[in-house]
């Protein structure tokens, strides 16, 4: 199987148009900030005069990582079955964001350790297998797993565009998959390992050397970083499914909502199955975690929000949406200087 | 007259409950970043179990300033009767984010140039003249006024509460008032007035030469600094309204939502005329107007958002106000590690 990424690079030329229309507003020219950058970018990807946000949807891919056997996370593989078990009673951090600001939310089971069974009917069973092995030691997956993994995503996302959604925002759960992100962005940048490296929830500085010196090991082990072995050798099911969903969201034209550093990752390795994926990708916010300023420059992201989180599940991802529906509101409904009668 | 501004200051005796509380929610230890810190503000203002925002408010005062006849605004004062037409017809941008946040908005003529005759029903009238003097060559109101709109602003505020409104948030309009803030700050401060004048929604470097000049002879004419003199020398009528709205608002222990540059300059207002008012603010935003890091530096103050924003009217602090819902939202419902059964 070789899957075909086929991605459209945004079509720029109503730029001009769409730049009017927004400085004909009621407002000094740039006064928006970075709002107004966001709805050019929505109005080139939706290639429409009046823009809208439908069906957005919250998916929460969930996987375990073989390297939390060594120690370097703030809990055990366990915790990722308990919190996916709290997302689907909405106990949960995302739970609470995504009520508060009307964005549903599904879960995916992509590959953790410890099935839940039997599977609740509100959970997306499409596991890979329970977990990776330890990416320190040998390659976390088969090139067939990523492959598979990919294209379970791709096809979640398909599926959900289909149902109506133009917005998909990303997270996710996983125990041990800060460092799984943080060998994809080292592999990726050629940066230092240890500048790639963060304290993830809040590891000690002895696990974080720990946790540097066992990202490095994988790390060098790839002699081809080719994305798909890339993937294989160090990333996790749920990194893969997020990157293969991310694909074909962009395939379809439609917006990709990027949470924090492990969403980042897979986002930055969607750019290297196909570049003009970044097109598409709206940067929620930047994190705590070490690596996540370095990764954002690497896919050249200004995000929206910068509040200090360091939790994933989507949490920065939901917390930005209402600043995607309001670029919208004032693009779609505010008034010119003319139909106002305003004289500057 | 004399207004007294009776603050109680917060409670703090139920911090370590309200942080014990935060800390056993399912996510490591301050992974929340600021929303933590907010969530903290709200409940030790509020001093109940589950928290709530009920009826929240965004109040857009108005209000012309001699000084824009020196021409350091990108506009005339008649744009301020044009923008507040443009606020009852629901075109501005403020219009648009409240509505995309569900946030209600009142318009007060605080006192503009040109008067809007017949008064729409939706606009509240308390104007105190047709604009202030211009106060690089004299004082900008007298004593009286100042007194009257600091009174008008706290009797609105006090209205809107006894209606049920536990948050209100502040917004203005008024070609010319960044200079005021300006001059308030650089009195208050004590700074360079250099670094508390900006470009407001976009003069020229000529324009801001002259700013800078003006705002400096008015400064400089100050001899006695006393909250109630300053505003009186330096103010402008929504910038005087806003302030005592803000100080009943304290007064009543509900939450005071704070926009950008001029708005921050009516809430250091406020804590001059009693420190403890700021207990109760929230700051929504850093505007891209230079003095403003300044300003939220004297009020301790960490905004929530950084978005570029130069336009005023209460547009920052609707963007906040999400946020703010989700820090009540994760307060209230999220589960303890006790209750979703989590062990870390």
């Amino acid at each position: 199987m070789a899957l075909a990424w086929q991605i459209a690079p945004l079509d720029h030329s109503g730029s001009d148009a769409i730049q009017h229309r927004i400085d004909q507003k009621t407002k000094p020219l740039g006064a928006l900030g970075q709002l107004e950058a966001l709805a050019l970018q929505i109005a080139l990807v939706q290639q429409q005069p009046r823009l809208s946000i439908e069906r957005p949807l919250m998916l929460v891919f969930a996987g375990d990582h073989g390297i939390a056997d060594e120690g370097v996370s703030i809990a055990p593989s366990s915790v990722t079955q308990q919190m996916v078990l709290n997302f689907l009673t909405g106990g949960a951090a995302i739970n609470c964001f995504c009520r508060s600001n009307h964005l549903p939310l599904k879960v995916i089971d992509a590959g953790i350790k410890y099935e839940i069974k039997p599977a609740p009917s509100a959970l997306i069973v499409q596991r890979i297998a329970a977990g990776t092995r330890n990416f320190a030691h040998e390659p976390a997956m088969t090139l067939a797993q990523a492959e598979q993994a990919l294209l379970l995503g791709q096809q979640l996302a398909q599926h959900e565009i289909a149902a109506g959604s133009n917005l998909l925002a990303f997270g996710e759960m996983g125990i041990g998959n800060s460092s799984s992100a943080s060998a994809i962005l080292a592999a990726l940048s050629g940066a230092e390992v240890a500048q790639c490296v963060g304290k993830g929830t809040g590891i000690s500085d002895a696990q974080l050397a720990k946790k540097i010196a066992l990202v490095s090991q994988g790390v060098a082990r790839l002699q081809d970083k080719s994305p798909l072995t890339l993937l294989a050798e160090l990333g996790g099911f749920e990194i893969a499914q997020i990157c293969g969903a991310m694909l074909a969201t962009a395939q379809a034209k439609k917006l990709i909502l990027v949470d924090g550093f492990i969403v980042s990752a897979a986002a930055l390795l969607a750019t290297h199955f196909n570049p003009n994926a970044r097109d598409y990708m709206i940067f929620a916010h930047q994190s705590e975690e070490a690596g996540h300023q370095l990764l954002l420059r690497l896919l050249n992201a200004n995000p929206l929000l910068d509040l200090g989180l360091r939790l994933g599940e989507g949490t920065g991802a939901a917390l930005a949406l209402p600043l995607i529906h309001a670029a919208v509101s004032f693009y779609n409904q505010m008034a010119t200087f003319e139909s106002a009668g305003v004289k500057v």
